[in-house]
């Protein structure tokens, strides 16, 4: 395990062999890597300026840093709602403005990079993207933070190295996002690797996330492992929150309220403390 | 999901519509199941008598409240150790009763049921046994408490019937306990499914442990483990302890040191806290 | 890969370096493992003497040569049919001797060994009890073939190590039989692996025969994975077939008919001629 | 299972309730999803011209229609060879057409589609790039035919879903193949999945290919694994063919000899017939 060096010949900038201390991204004033735990939280999708930004008002007052939201939504069906596009993007960036929030969006295509990075403070490449290296060697090339989330089943050592191919490019923004990978249990959405956490804080220099939410597909599991995970080492916790989760376009069975963002949130700040780290 | 009523045409015992209230299984004055975290320690197999009487009674100063070994080990190989079989189940008692520590030991054929049962206070079916449903059944009209591995890769579903068959035989005392399943990464032994520990608290009344030894096999990764453990909710942990890791006869490089584990207790001590539990 | 003697420090009964040449295993007149492919049929579970009566006439007539049928069915529901148990094994007997064919038929539990080796030819070890070592160091010690499933999520590697400990215990009279594994494929019910057969016939002298009822858990789905097993190079084909599947009382889903059976055979005769086999 | 319509709400293209008829694609003359088998074979990257050449020409000799090779190359390592993009289309054009062979060839970035598309008669989709959803619309509204892997992990209905992507664009020409999936096992380098084939060919109208050199990652394995596909139903096969495979650049031990390629056709000959169809 682990001898990257000797197994592709060169040695890895992802790696505390590179580079000992955690690299800590800054946006807009909020570091993500450091000793505060992050939090981010928004909607699954754009789907409305004031959804969204009802949304924004009451998981900020309840202590989230930074805003998520998909303008560009990777969709198993065609035929499924698959966002809303530039206009999201366009309402995504004012809500942040207006409510002091750094956002960040998935970007799914190369040609979407420049558009997304206007108006994104953080671009995500979700799951199902993560070995689309067109789509990584171009992020290596912009000077935006990047949300790096596993892919559906991709090893620690995939994931790592997908991270080098931004790394590579000259971009060392990248948070890594573990959001659960495909196991043989149906009764969760997929199963979260919190001992990938543990292990990719020890064997890299990045900030990790841990996103509950896509990784349980169960609102009642959220909060139990958010807890686990800041228990387990995470630097931040991205979730998905929505004013009335039975009415969302899309994932409403797996996104909290406002009210159980808020509990989770106190018990965040329990665990964080517990773990001498506190919540920003 | 879990409407296992209606799939199995009868209500089930393990399920919290048949039984409110917690579980708990008391042992010598050692509770599992209720507000206090119960740590299991001790060695993989039983060795000798001084390895594990130096075992036992470190992790006792530390806090572990109940003693584990094997005697009989179940071996992907027929030539590797094999566990010392009655001579170890005697050691086993001995050093339990020196040192006024319940023992869990594991039972691999229903023929030696009775032998195991003379010895051990807690009886343990291991994760390749957990579909041996004779063993189950047997298993079912004993007198002693059982801890019950999930499967390899047993689902959630499977792991609650397997339980099932014990309680159907009259035998309430069953104590969950989750080691990590397979899946298709390499670099961790299992992958520990700390979705699975908060799912079935709540779906059960029964107690469930976390054995991240056993689910990571990297002794790095049971101490964040374990704590992730306890902040979703388990009732407590069962860790592999050895005074010399290194010269360990079996699953040495899991093993933590007795100096790791008094560590280990602090940090669960702080995570309890947190949680609103506290360890026994 | 494959080097299991450097890792287990020793060579291994199980290899073709230990035994160069295939074991052909020898029952009443049938031979398993030669050149000729042997088809073993039958129903889920013994139900009652009529109809493994009928199933047997009509499976013999269309070229089956072995009769399967379970009395003790490891259900993972303490409350669904367990089999008939001891009546069953007399049923299973009697009407294998009436159609002159030997009967296969699974062994759970230690205890039970002795019974089911006086009715039954061959004894059949379940996936769910593949790493039940306790069974397979006893059935290292009898005098009878013994039918070994690859576990749920078992490894080639712990398969051939299952089958080194029956071996080990003097019993060279190992068949080897894929049934599928756990995978992350929800509509088959398991993901039939025929690489592992391909590359168990090139590091093993065993038999291997392939299980396409219990691998996909899908009538349609049987015809075209017995052809693409004998194919791949296995040695047999077992499959479940009952004269009225809808009302089986186990997996009725997965079985075929009569008439599906002679339609199986007609295709598999072309196949075993394409790989310059044929059926017995 | 399958009842997809009911599940996204609308008739899917890709199932033979919207088309009965099996979707048969010409390309140059050869035709893929009728009663033909087809072959395709070539390296995995274009190396350089003669190596390619050396290659079609013995392939074409041995019966394969089309030629494959990489220009773009999709490593889990930034810094492993990443094929030779442009000037390897050039090549693969070049030898293609000198050969008479139509050719295939991977498209990895929605902005290369064009390029591809001026060199290739087929472009291809990865494993890895089957859930890029971006890249699939893209594809669905050019008007050459497309290769589909299945997705690393990816479930039948993700992969048929994927399919209708490209199909809903206006491009009916998808051609599907089956790759392999990730599992628990680690002496394959994936899982072959011949049941999904089976299954599609059931469900949908769409041609199936079967690619058991990237399944298996053994070359001892491609052989037997190319048979049993054919036996399966498969519309044909894609196998990387190397004249030198310790050499090559990448996946030689994958990599059949141009001799072991012969030896399979002839093989493949025999299952084909024995099938009702023959190869082209």
């Amino acid at each position: 395990m682990k001898n990257l060096a000797a197994k592709y010949g060169r040695e890895m900038l992802v790696l505390r062999s590179s580079k000992k201390d955690n690299t800590v991204i800054n946006i807009k004033g909020c570091a993500i890597g450091g000793e505060e735990i992050v939090v981010v939280a928004g909607p699954c999708a754009v789907e409305n300026e004031e959804i969204l930004k009802e949304t924004a008002f009451k998981v900020r007052g309840s202590g989230a840093v930074i805003l998520r939201a998909g303008a560009y939504k990777p969709r198993t069906s065609p035929y499924s709602f698959q966002g809303l596009g530039e206009s999201g993007l366009k309402i995504l960036a004012k809500i942040g403005e207006e409510m002091n929030m750094p956002v960040v969006t998935e970007v799914m295509d190369t040609e979407d990079i420049p558009l997304v990075a206007e108006y994104a403070d953080i671009l995500q490449v979700g799951a199902r993207n993560m070995h689309n290296f067109a789509l990584l060697r171009k992020l290596g090339r912009i000077d935006k933070p990047v949300v790096l989330k596993r892919g559906l089943s991709a090893t620690i050592e995939e994931w790592l190295l997908a991270a080098e191919y931004i790394l590579a490019g000259g971009n060392e923004k990248v948070i890594l996002c573990e959001r659960g990978i495909r196991t043989s249990e149906p009764w969760t959405r997929n199963t979260l690797d919190l001992s990938a956490v543990a292990l990719v804080k020890e064997l890299s220099h990045l900030p990790v996330l841990v996103d509950p939410s896509h990784a349980t597909g169960i609102r009642n599991l959220v909060m139990p492992m958010a807890r686990a995970a800041v228990a387990a080492g995470a630097d931040g916790i991205m979730v998905e929150v929505h004013p009335n989760p039975d009415k969302a376009l899309s994932d409403g069975e797996q996104s909290l309220t406002p009210r159980d963002f808020s509990l989770m949130m106190r018990d965040l700040e329990e665990i964080a403390r517990a773990c001498r780290r506190r919540l920003r």
